[in-house]
């Protein structure tokens, strides 16, 4: 039998893979028609399935090919019905633009259990931001 | 009796109000020891107890008096020992450089109960970034 933590495991792992393949219908499976999402760029949050969908396919069109995420310092906490987890992003690939970018992001992704499913109703996604020249921080050199 | 969601909504109105106070020992007392925080400001994250502490009196040495923080949108989820909420906050006040700011900042907080007490194990808070000039974004005009 699987564990609580190892259903939420699989299911951010689900969410990742569909990222990454670019599958929109897989990865919107992943989440609840009333889910509240903060992301990397305005505005503040985006409420419900439609403007969560077109969000992604505006992030997916960015990408030439696939989105490389590698993952790092993932924890996640399930008691009863609901879930947590966070961890950090390594988000690449080669933009439209012609860049072949490497990112830090940092991710909070919240569960509710709902008719037996694991379905997202939070996420949180961002960068953070120098307070010098109020420009995204792109993470530690490396 | 209170139910769970009260507890959780008065832990972190309990939050609020220290972070309003500046009062760091009153606000600590909200944080595990094992916290896990994603900020405004780098780096990527700041971890356990000691990094956080430092992180909210450098925050509060930025305010010349009180920090203003009003609430929107707040969500809670609540079962057994695990919960989590998301909110925005407009965050005002006067900063030691004499500017006179209101900001929205985007807000997850997730808690564990531990030994009876619910802890905050991992907070979340961003601002959005602009994706023209990369720059923060400071929400919407009102």
């Amino acid at each position: 039998m699987r564990t609580n933590e190892s259903e939420i495991t699989a299911s951010w792992e689900r969410r990742i893979e569909a990222c990454r393949d670019k599958d929109i219908d897989r990865l919107m499976a992943c989440y609840s028609p009333a889910i509240v999402y903060y992301d990397v760029i305005p505005p503040l949050r985006f409420a419900g399935f439609e403007e969560v969908r077109g969000n992604f396919l505006r992030w997916f069109g960015e990408y030439d090919g696939p989105i490389g995420l590698e993952t790092r310092d993932a924890t996640a906490a399930v008691s009863g019905d609901v879930a947590f987890a966070h961890m950090l992003h390594l988000d690449s690939g080669k933009r439209t633009n012609g860049l072949d970018l490497a990112i830090w992001v940092r991710s909070t992704v919240c569960f509710r259990r709902l008719a037996d499913r694991w379905l997202i109703t939070h996420e949180h996604v961002s960068l953070p931001i120098n307070p010098e020249n109020l420009q995204a921080w792109f993470g530690p050199e490396e």
